[in-house]
């Protein structure tokens, strides 16, 4: 049995069935601002000092902090005055509002939105489609318009799909080296992270994010500087507006939105489009041809069953779409991380 | 950082985000019927033979099958035919409806009710009580009204402690000696697994499962054989009715539902019960007293919070209680699992 330990207690089961506890757990203590309050205070401060400042119940909060604890990501020090907590490292990069790597709005979605969403997977499992309607009342024909439902959930999302890429988006933009790609297009390129990531790595490089009105909108309004003269925008619904000449299309977790067919109309366009000599870039992460995993793949693929029309790939999946729009010298990078990298030259 | 790894590429993290994910791929992964289905077919399936048998959707059930085989639920083999998934033997053991040690019902306990709950959580750490209300629309004051809503949550309820039982049972009544106790009360004793246990380990004992009127139906109809001569039943509520003298009080996960003040309240009323030289058997999951942990005992202090009136204790705390009430020559034994055992004497 390998990793799955001894037959006579489940340990591993024990360890699933909880999982949505310490899920909770972390996002509530975030959503708290926990780690906020004990970043910004300098010093360890007790359970009713930290229920007071953020109004919450005593013995709900205690509870939650010594979770944390458990969790390793807060540091207890039983004193004469009592338990005082802090932050472990971790916690101060990841999990506070104000890092750079925040996780902070990724993690509210995931609490907010995906939690509900998968209160209904076997209904996802048995129909074969999304679940808007039972977990928020909203039709699940068209998932932008349920995902992007108020400026509120539309902003989340964006924030959350920047998390992303604060951790994950320099090592999929130097998978291959893009600098002989000056003109760059990024469809649905959201909140921008990405694009900012990408001109900050390709300094000659100048970078459109290509998304829905409204999403360009809050991106230009809400996260992309004024000064930042590199990153231009175009607004478009690139199934069915115009998508202009470029040197390099980024495709960064778009694919794994759709099904096959509206991929492969999707990259046809973008081949017509493409320069000659110039690229697409995929941006998915990769399921193991042996069905194997890796797990957290196995697992966003069927997030994409319960909240989209589409699915995770494997490398030779995407590799054939890429083809069959009319792309060659098509390359796989695996980054080890969660997001991996595919490019096609037209 | 020792566990939480690299501080550069927050694994940890990542992992502890999509916990309810793995949580709700196993839960319905039971639900839909799939270790069964693979336990009785005796032969490795097709996804979509699988779909077929238990009348799902195709590519929600292929995916489904493959996060199980990233859990190490199932296994894969890729055959000609393409790819054919059966069981794992840890699968077989805890995740059969059938099998003696199935953890089928606590699972369906947790998918359906509890993760409801815990939707909620940051609510509950704010006001400090539990969330049936947001969660389920039923008043939050008497947590037992609320769980025992209807005949089928309260069979839910039942039959999900009696797999926790299946796994755990032994080694609780086995912690100490309790062959001189032959008269015993299992007060809350609900489906009564732990009482087959018992009587099981000590063939001299009489086990009476002391619970609410229709919980005592419901164990005398559908748990308890009727051949079953060393085990009894007695209809009441321990807080309001009369409980009758015997050698040994058994309160498994009973006090951890309730605060200080109800708990010694109804150890004084047990205390008074109880013969000369009897004792009380305190069945719980106990706390460090450091704070550190255990983790899981964590998690279900919070679970009390969501869902009771109660939370989790360390064992000096229960040995207060005891003391307080009356009781003498406190005992701790840790079984290393997930519950414990305390022992007081009158």
């Amino acid at each position: 049995m390998g990793s799955t330990g001894d037959l006579g207690y489940p340990q591993i089961i024990l360890q699933y069935s909880s999982g949505f506890l310490v899920s909770k757990v972390m996002f509530t203590a975030c959503e708290l601002g926990v780690f906020d309050l004990l970043l910004e205070s300098g010093e360890p401060l007790s359970s009713d000092a930290i229920a007071g400042h953020l109004a919450t119940s005593t013995t709900g909060m205690e509870r939650l902090l010594d979770a944390c604890v458990g969790l390793k990501l807060l540091a207890v020090e039983l004193t004469e005055e009592g338990a005082l907590y802090r932050n472990t490292d971790i916690s101060n990069i990841y999990l506070t509002k104000s890092s750079p790597k925040s996780q902070y709005h990724i993690m509210m979605y995931y609490s907010n939105t995906v939690y509900l969403c998968w209160h209904y997977l076997a209904d996802a499992v048995r129909e074969g489609r999304n679940q808007y309607e039972r977990a928020f009342g909203i039709s699940s024909k068209d998932p932008f318009g349920a995902m992007y439902r108020s400026e509120e959930e539309m902003l989340k999302f964006m924030a959350g799909q920047n998390s992303v890429w604060s951790i994950c988006g320099r090592d999929v933009l130097a998978a291959f080296d893009l600098s002989p790609f000056t003109q760059i297009y990024d469809l649905g390129g959201g909140g921008g992270a990405l694009a900012q990531e990408c001109v900050s790595l390709y300094p000659n490089s100048t970078v459109t994010i290509y998304d829905l009105p409204k999403v360009v909108q809050v991106a230009k309004e809400q996260f992309i500087p004024t000064e930042e003269h590199q990153i231009a925008f175009h607004e478009g619904d690139f199934f069915n507006d115009l998508i202009p000449e470029a040197e390099l299309y980024i495709l960064s977790k778009i694919l794994h939105d759709w099904d096959d067919d509206k991929c492969r109309k999707l990259l046809e366009k973008v081949h017509k489009a493409c320069k000659p000599g110039g690229g697409v870039l995929l941006i998915e992460s990769l399921l193991n041809e042996d069905r194997s995993g890796p797990l957290e793949t196995q697992l966003y693929s069927i997030n994409m069953l319960v909240q989209t029309e589409g699915k995770e790939r494997t490398a030779s999946e995407y590799s054939r779409l890429l083809e069959a729009a009319g792309f060659r010298e098509i390359q796989v990078k695996r980054t080890g991380k969660l997001y991996d990298a595919v490019l096609g030259r037209k």
